[in-house]
């Protein structure tokens, strides 16, 4: 939750209309409830904001509100800093597949500096995450520098975010809505075809478009900048995994230098991850000239990649699953069970006590819906000899044990 | 983020006051202004909800909602469920130490079952965490059954929501406070003074509370249930860092078994985690009889124990630090260290370079207030000879040595 004036007009007109706002609490207690009137009578009217009525948001992402905090804090922080961040975020849009009402992100992001080894490592460690995750991908980039330098050729330099929302869309509505939009923007029909290099310019390797890249903005100064940082990006990260994607524009207004967007290439699901460098987000809050570079996973795709793909139940089962259980078959044996389970526990062995005394069939098909791999029985004739009886659920092999060969059994079938 | 229906009526009247609601989306859209406007006069005027204006809320805990996802799952789940959950609540509360705005919550439940072995499980479960992290702690039971056990006794037993209500605020608001609520609330002064015993029943042991108890209430029959069980549960658990607490109410109305409050006993902050048994929550969404045990655990308050008790420094540190830092010389000495991060990562050494080539002494610094125990040099002499100056940031010593050697150092230093 953040203050709405922290939020509005940092994510665009659009992203204005997707905060999820908080009415303030307490309204029936208020002594104004005709101003109160009044002010939700304008805003409905004019779109605004009424501070009488909201005064908070939910976060729209994690990058504006770490942001804020930095500034909040300018005073502790040793810059570089290097933040980590997992945390909700909503979006007032309406729900469908691969896109939420509320979901996770996971942001990484490097402040106060303006090295590309920043940009560089972010992108070694995107290819980390997606290897160890078992998700192939390819990592996007471009350069809004670059994209600068093309409203530069087009002749409306003042026009570069109505350029980056136009081409942001180009993966939903196609090539030729975007150059609708780009017209409706006030471009002119023969600038725009001066564009069409850039939507034919697919699957080319990043050094031919650099090369290309050198020769076309080479009237933009900003444009020679961006094409000179991503010669220097891609000269860090190597190309393995990597692809220069001169349409890439991220709809967020904040960015200013390369952007990223990573992408499964086994699942159609739009972007899993993205990012870029900000200049300037401090600035709002009153820190100007701190430049910083994040990126930022959605976990939530990234779990529907896993599902869809067929690797969720591979990774999605490494936590600490129940190894075995004791049936239940009294309170007497089940109070011997609580012990014995306790003794396993300590040995690192998570383990259940079925809670009810009910019948055999009910406890042995929790185990089973469970996945759990060892069940101890205990009844009176056990509790007297100490021997208790193991049972593979994977094989059905039985054996009678004591608890501490019972712990051993379990730890080594754990390798 | 719930149904707002969801939500309201779970928490009695002074958690629907609590709730958060967002306001809905694209209401200067709507087509019927004056119905919204009206309605939002009749909210102000009744303190109702008006749909109109908010159809969703933020959740308040995770109790309800797992609830709700529990009908909704119902023939997909195995029960009894056991289900760990952690995720932010909010509360529109006034914000003061302890009490926060937005906090999370750690939350775990067993569903489908009524035996007390799910009780016990919990509270050692307790014990265990709170010993991990090194945190004192009183478990602090009751029973909402012995509570109703008193209302009957005072000859109200239609008021228990009322006596819990007011009991639940003994902490905060001293029993005189109490004893006014429920003066209001229509108990006779006569009755109010027949509770005067469990006021006074402080520091017995558990064996004596329930001795007590079971002469006091012997004409109640839901008392007495709840005598029994609450001599079940303390059989079960031990009385190691367990205390019956008669006053114990817990402001949730939908307890009716065991309730639990854990305090931390070397800090000052109220309850870090709370809980009980619920037997029919999920009737409310249509699925009766269904009866379920938790225990939430507050995150916010424990980091404030540790914080206050100067434990966090131990544990909020062990976590993947950083171990090793490179000094940035310049571009090519940069390009040579990050390859030689590449190798320390790969055996698993958290190792940053330092992003620009500034001053050493700011780099060094840098180290310093990162707690960063290595730092490695690497000048035009060492990437000739492939020998890197070490250099342990605790004692100052020097040493020239080969990246593998590098590698071993550090990680004998792990130990």
């Amino acid at each position: 939750m953040e203050q709405l004036s922290t939020l509005t007009g940092k994510y665009g007109e659009e992203g204005d209309q997707l905060l999820f706002k908080i009415l303030n609490s307490r309204l029936h207690e208020s002594s104004k409830k005709k101003e109160l009137m009044d002010d939700f009578q304008r805003s409905l009217d004019k779109n605004t904001n009424s501070e009488m009525l909201t005064e908070r948001a939910l976060r729209y992402d994690l990058t504006v509100p770490f942001a804020r905090y930095v500034v909040m804090h300018q005073h502790e922080i040793t810059f570089p800093f290097k933040r980590f961040q997992i945390q909700p975020v909503w979006r007032a849009d309406r729900p469908q597949k691969g896109r939420y009402r509320e979901f996770f992100q996971c942001d990484a992001d490097v402040i106060g500096s303006t090295s590309l080894h920043n940009e560089a490592e972010l992108v070694e460690m995107t290819r980390n995450v997606f290897q160890s995750l078992g998700i192939p991908v390819i990592i996007k980039i471009n350069n809004r520098k670059v994209l600068a330098g093309m409203a530069e050729l087009t002749g409306r330099p003042d026009q570069i975010i109505d350029l980056t929302v136009a081409l942001d869309k180009l993966d939903k509505i196609g090539k030729d809505k975007v150059i609708d939009e780009l017209l409706n923007k006030g471009f002119q029909k023969e600038s725009i075809e001066l564009l069409q290099p850039i939507f034919d310019f697919n699957g080319k390797l990043p050094e031919e478009a650099i090369s290309f890249l050198e020769k076309w903005l080479s009237n933009s100064e900003i444009g020679m900048k961006g094409v000179a940082e991503l010669r220097e990006l891609i000269s860090l990260t190597g190309t393995e995994g990597v692809e220069l994607d001169l349409t890439l524009a991220r709809g967020l207004n904040y960015y200013t230098g390369a952007i990223f967007e990573v992408k499964a290439t086994n699942v159609s699901i739009g972007s899993i991850a993205g990012g870029g460098r900000y200049d300037d987000l401090t600035g709002i809050f009153g820190l100007p000239g701190l430049s910083g570079v994040g990126i930022s996973y959605g976990i939530d795709r990234i779990y529907d990649v896993l599902e869809e793909s067929g690797r969720w139940n591979e990774i999605g089962t490494k936590g600490n699953k129940t190894l075995a259980m004791f049936v239940n078959f009294g309170p007497d044996e089940a109070r011997y069970c609580q012990k014995a389970a306790r003794e396993l526990r300590l040995n690192g062995v998570a383990t259940e006590v079925y809670p009810d005394p009910t019948k055999m069939k009910k406890q042995m098909s929790y185990a089973d819906s469970n996945n759990i791999p060892f069940v101890i029985l205990i009844g009176s004739e056990e509790m007297a000899s100490g021997l208790l009886s193991l049972r593979n659920m994977r094989n059905g092999e039985q054996h009678k044990l004591h608890l501490n060969q019972i712990i051993q059994h379990i730890k080594s079938h754990l390798d």
